[in-house]
């Protein structure tokens, strides 16, 4: 066969072979399997159906077909504390030998001596200093080193088992489903970006250019003629609230055709895509089950939902009862 | 044929159809006519000849072919002054119906008076106040509109003729074989990336969100319950010199495999890409050709390039004469 009918013939089959032109609505049965079939993935089967429909009125081209999410208590759990903080607590810990000073500092003094709690009433400014001492002062290869055989080894106090396995089986299951039918996928998290990049991709396939967070400022400089990036104790970039629609403005240059949030943190991420021409989704996933996750909103220090989940009443935005509408939460195995 | 034949098929049919696998230097020979075959082309081939060679001792998988340009003087060009100040001119022009007070104040003065020269005396300071001026101010979509509205109607003063074809098309050809060679292509530029958005995908097939560029501040507001991102009179972030590199890993999270400039503002991003593990290739663009187009380099104000073609001539990186190495500078009909 010539070069030219082997064009033909491989064109020709396209629509066969490839799963993002069969009815979207048919293949997300089997892509959602971790959902029961209740509003909120019937919604997003609607809706991903609807703007994949080629010459349809929703019809979204594959490059503008961008969705972001969240990370901490959207992919991942985030109780009964955010998982960089039990990171911080652990690295505080594993660095105390090189600080004898931390013995009589809080909120170093506290942890050493296993008061979480303690370690906490400092507030922000004692979270910021454990947090510079603990990501900043090294190269950016030698901090993704440390995260890695962090990540690798840590386990979830409460669910016993590796982080990267804390992560939301239906969620996941969105992610893919959402590249299967042509979304670029990114987190867009309050969380570190460095802290994010070293386990996004095998975790949820998302690589990390498409990581998104918070910064702190690095330090370009040459060390025995070799450069490096040094990671300075300097906030660059706060990645929540407002600060998400900004990141994602500057650093995507789109606005997202669908967004995943859960706390107040992504109201305006979620108000920023919803606002945009044409068709967009929004979805808060609402933390119900406190069997088999924990259940809270308004009133929760951590991942507070109050705000963001009155508008996404008055706004239709949909709402994920996740008691009610998730069969499984974890992924059941290793992957 | 039932499905599972059809796909074994199309498998079959993958090797011939894709040109990626075909042999890279072959191809290659083809999609870079607007080169001369001389030692910057042979370097270009023969790199992604080897780095593309599944199985071979330099191949890099697919997701870690990242390569990054600068813009001004590397991909289009940047005399007689930077092509975003020619639009900083443009707009002063614009707005000044609504600035009485600018007749009195320097540089808007020198500006309306037609005296560039006078304008540009008031060093980076003067420059900064109109760059504010003319880019803050407005929201996130006015500033587009009046981004592609201008590109779609200015002229460059010498060339006569839209910026967007005042591009080096041997650096079109090379993005294009690039991307063929499963290579994702980004700009790394000190131009503001706001700037370069609304043109970049149409001129260098490069998409918004493989942009990076300087950045002015933006503040999330809500007009009439619908968000707006304003452009604020603020530096977010110089992306030039050690700012590159910092923003590649911030913003892209991988070391480039390739890295392409052609000023000491490159410097530092071609360290960066060449020091990383395995086969990496750093190119300096050195502009040679006074009659087709400017020559510069170490005496120049604009694209000043002196250390770097130093490090290059030192470390081997690739230096492309243009006036020896480029058979045609410009593309030679609209496109």
């Amino acid at each position: 066969m010539s070069r030219k009918v082997l064009q033909s013939l491989a064109l020709a089959l396209l629509p066969v072979l490839a799963p993002w032109n069969a009815p979207a609505a048919a293949q997300a049965a089997d892509r959602l399997p971790a959902w029961n079939d209740g509003p909120s993935k019937q919604a997003i089967i609607a809706f991903v159906t609807k703007v994949t429909k080629e010459g349809g009125p929703d019809f979204v081209p594959p490059e503008e077909r961008i969705a972001v999410f969240d990370n901490d208590g959207t992919l991942w759990a985030e109780q009964p504390m955010y998982f960089q903080l039990a990171f911080t607590l652990d690295r505080v810990m594993a660095l105390a030998p090189q600080h004898p000073e931390w013995k009589e500092k809080e909120p170093f003094k506290s942890v050493l001596a296993g008061d979480i709690k303690g370690a906490l009433a400092g507030g922000e400014k004692g979270m910021m200093e454990m947090g510079m001492a603990t990501h900043a002062g090294m190269t950016t290869e030698e901090f993704e080193k440390t995260v890695s055989d962090w990540i690798a080894s840590a386990k979830h106090p409460k669910l016993g088992k590796p982080y990267t396995e804390c992560v939301y089986q239906p969620m996941r299951e969105v992610l893919g489903y959402l590249r299967d039918n042509g979304f670029k996928t990114y987190i867009v998290s309050g969380g570190g970006v460095e802290f994010m990049r070293p386990w996004a991709e095998k975790t949820y396939g998302i690589p990390p250019e498409q990581v998104i967070g918070s910064a702190i400022k690095t330090k370009f400089e040459l060390r025995d003629g070799k450069p490096v990036l040094l990671r300075l104790p300097e906030i660059e970039f706060i990645d929540d609230h407002a600060g998400k629609p900004e990141a994602i403005n500057r650093i995507i240059g789109r606005r997202p055709v669908m967004a995943f949030g859960n706390s107040d943190g992504d109201q305006q991420m979620l108000e920023w895509t919803a606002a945009g021409e044409g068709p967009r989704f929004a979805l808060l996933v609402h933390h119900t089950d406190g069997e088999r996750e924990w259940a809270y909103d308004r009133e929760s220090h951590i991942g507070t939902l109050d705000k963001a989940l009155d508008e996404a009443r008055a706004k239709g935005w949909t709402v994920v009862d996740m008691k009610a509408e998730w069969k499984s939460i974890f992924p059941e195995s290793p992957y």
